[in-house]
């Protein structure tokens, strides 16, 4: 599989270093605006073409598909482009700007049987995968909530809120795991310097009394990686920043007894052990190439699809609609 | 002062024994209806009248002060009959269960000339005061966002939801910190188990795009008590469960700078030392008291008096009408 | 049971706590050479004789069991005393400041037909029980290791080094879990300020290649409680300042293969789950006092008794010999 | 600079990579015994010559410096063969299995003019230039102690014990910053399974009252890397597990005041605030080796050359031979 890739910012050189340690898979060029990026790739990949000529990329003969990773508001025209001239995209988070702009690529690729995967690399983590399993044996008995702080000092994005910079990463985990549609959502927050939301905290209502609530923060002292996720017979603390054990499974729980009479509770606690299983220690984004390239070879969709990106991008649009009224319900 | 004390379930007991401890302040009489809870009074209070007569000690002429511990909704009509004897008023947060209640409460101890403190214990900590100086001192420059994460497994309330429960607290520290009304509220939150809130969220627009937020959680298999502070020049993280360190003052933040184009950022980060200042070993509910005996002694108000516990319950009355509508935005 | 306690400094105010709470127990005379803490002690506990007559303590009939919290160059005499007047002993660690005489309280005791009991509160704790419990059952595998760190800033005895000060803790608790004779004492140190060792560590061998470690510090910036146990199939971390998880049990060993040749390892790892069990909520002192309050109803012999007192004295000696000699080789 | 590098194992990757970065500095060679880290030697580095035979690349007449990046016990033969053919050279550390051999080393190179330098990364990193320079400013006053724990599970030696293995960068960073000779040593240790020891302490006396003590294991279930130093007026904690505040000082100390009588203490505490400053990102060993290719354009010495590396070999003499005594203690 020969793989064009388009952008070699922050992201681009992992996206680069995996596609060229898969078995089978190779980076034939690599396209990139900056004359000082494409310094870097030229020097860490002597083998590769380097260039500034993005069409030439997406028309090159050699090229299976595209790996898009680069801003928001350039996925639209790159991933139409390269799935007009025939090419598999793989796309950075979130998918586009719109939901519309979504839906054409969706159609577009149906139409011309191509794949497009959304990079929601945290899918691929061992601690998502274990969560995922944990709902799905009925470990956490019926959820309650999710609950996810996202916080750290920047990195200030100049055309996107905090919503659209950090949030996908939480969204797409929920709609992987919860397997269920939001009803509705609000969303505040607040902007102090340049116009685009740099602090701003989202609920979602789910059928049956799931709430999931995202805190985000570009101007945090500190950073923050935490989700709390509360069933009813137990309960999991994932704290993505810790080396070994992320993944904190807590025997606790509540039991609603019938007492009754002003100062008798209705509710008592269960207290119990804690254990944190070990995680396989791989690295998500080969994971996740390597699937997609799996998915190119069978004709598979992938989990994290273009309708799994256009998901992601609706509940975004949303919280931008809510936000903007501070805090207005609206439904998805 | 000789205090009368009604309610020793879980907090009263440290009422007492701090009242006890202060030079010039007793505790002559406590009530309280549970007889398991009067027989540990009794035994571990030898010296005091122990009754479940509450009218005995409100009516009581050898009693100054009434410390009234009991359940938010049976505030006013304690209160209210104590300053009617002319006792001043203790009370625990928060204030009334209605803001017309609290004015009421207000009015009387006004025509009275008798002093009511509602217990914002919080406010007497060396860490509340440490981040007061900070600010008063311009130490964090402008303020850009507080938000508080107050969460643990449990005591479900039978009566109250977690807002009402949890919050207070917050709402009182940010009241005392920010020194501004805040102008509308948006509160989420999801039942579970007992009809009452366990799992919210609130977020309040402060002028000049001060932001604050609260995350208040009955269901957590974690207690978390973390406070974040941003403002322009430097950042707070308050971890209240921390033994030693419980404030971290950052020299971090955002320098706004005029570069324009597609790819500049208009933001750049500062990021410095961390200090972490020693913070008084003192009881805060000990001093919280003192206090309170010296505005009775002196005639001064106590700044956490009636109108402050008013202004919180008149943001809690504002959340629950928010999260009744699923976050509406509710003006103040 | 009546109880005098003698002592009234740290930690006897919760020894006098505990006693009073326990069914079956009460204390009836406080002897005290400081006039402040005697004032305190009347002031807490009105109805208890409070003297600076330890003689009349030790001699009155309506004692039945003296509790020694002092010093330890004081415990020998207040102890014979006690026991040549008929009295039990509640002793606080160490036992004695010598072997010897430890030996000679011992037998007094048994010809007395009185119990002793040494303070080695630690092994009454959730922790070390759920430990022995492990160890009991086979869970840790074979033993390899026992390793403690117990630091903080002061608190500076003037009268002991830091060893005799904190490690007779570690030391108790290994001998309650190991069960075992160490066979010799290797002890390094240092003192700065008052002549006596403020930083010392402390190694013994025991049998069957079972190798344990103290580190002790009086000069440590933050406190630290955290014991490291190496078994052959599981391993231990036990950090008792964690307020939830103090003990966190790994599934984590070493497997011995039989490849050869230069580049081959010989062993390689198991890595697996951690788990931390609940532990149970109790005050160990209260515990400990109640225990010996049933050994002296029933007979029994406590197992943290004078002999247990005395093995932990005499590896004290043997460290200070060692230490003196500035690491030698010490034989127990 | 041309460099030839040999070992291409855990840490020779990360020598080839920087090397290659560093401006003036070109890798033209790797030898490696294993044919499949040939493989990914040749993967990575599509432009460097990779072999298998070590005597090609210490006689290559393009290459002025070799990297020895192997076992301890093959040092002394590589890198006196490549000094003997005219090469400077960078040696991982320990230096050599012998002080003998260092010293035959040392002398090689000051008759061919040439460079050593001693891999001792540590000393390159912000935390240990940080302390360097609050010690040489005088902030943490006179030394106290210096007390490191490196533990964690593996990676198990087939040649050298654990003191050999990770004691080194102890020894290295104390030789740098104490810079004094210490006076004797005192080691203790035990083997559990392949006949070297795998937890060993090791004990250091400093003249002026500075004790040294390091924690070495090979079967802890958790890393640790954390160091404690204790000064009169100040303190600093090392956690070099931390991202983002490896290092605290500690504005603690001890007060001697010259109160006297059996309960009055003659040693007082300090206690004031906490600052972690902001350490450089750098990555050590980047700065390492820039430094050695300055060190051998300049002709400078550099003060991680061979006399430091025969430094640290002497103490692990030292320490081997008084751990094969159980803990005798050794003069240096």
């Amino acid at each position: 599989m020969n793989f064009g890739v388009i952008g070699y910012g922050y992201w681009g050189p992992n996206v680069v270093r995996n596609l060229t340690n898969i078995e089978g898979s190779r980076v034939v060029a690599i396209a990139e605006l900056s004359a000082k990026a494409r310094h870097h790739a030229q020097k860490a990949h002597p083998g590769i073409r380097v260039t500034s000529d993005t069409a030439e990329l997406i028309t090159s003969p050699d090229i299976d598909a595209i790996a898009v990773i680069t801003p928001v508001w350039t996925h639209y025209e790159l991933a139409k482009a390269a799935l007009e001239n025939g090419k598999h995209v793989f796309v950075e988070k979130p998918f586009t700007s719109t939901a519309a702009q979504g839906e054409t690529l969706i159609e577009l690729a149906r139409k011309k049987n191509l794949k497009i995967m959304v990079d929601h690399t945290f899918l691929f983590t061992g601690a998502v995968r274990k969560i995922c399993q944990l709902l799905a044996e009925g470990t956490l008995g019926k959820l309650y909530y999710y609950d996810s702080t996202r916080v750290n000092l920047g990195l200030f994005q100049h055309d996107i809120n905090v919503l659209w910079d950090l949030a996908p990463h939480d969204l797409s985990i929920m709609d992987y795991l919860i397997q269920a549609d939001p009803e509705a959502v609000v969303a505040t927050g607040q902007s102090h310097l340049n116009g685009h939301e740099d602090v701003a905290y989202m609920t979602l209502y789910f059928p049956d009394q799931v709430i999931a609530h995202i805190n985000v923060n570009w101007l945090s002292p500190v950073k923050v990686r935490t989700t709390l996720i509360g069933g009813e017979t137990r309960m999991v603390v994932w704290n993505d920043l810790e080396a070994d054990e992320k993944l904190k499974i807590y025997d606790k729980g509540v039991n609603i007894t019938n007492q009754e009479g002003v100062y008798d509770l209705l509710v008592s606690y269960r207290s119990g052990d804690m254990y944190a299983p070990q995680l396989p220690q791989v690295e998500a984004l080969r994971e996740e190439l390597s699937y997609f390239i799996d998915c190119i070879s069978s004709g598979a969709d992938p989990h994290n699809d273009g309708c799994a990106g256009l998901r992601v991008v609706k509940m975004l649009e949303a919280a931008s609609e809510s936000m903007k009224k501070r805090g207005e319900l609206v439904y998805l």
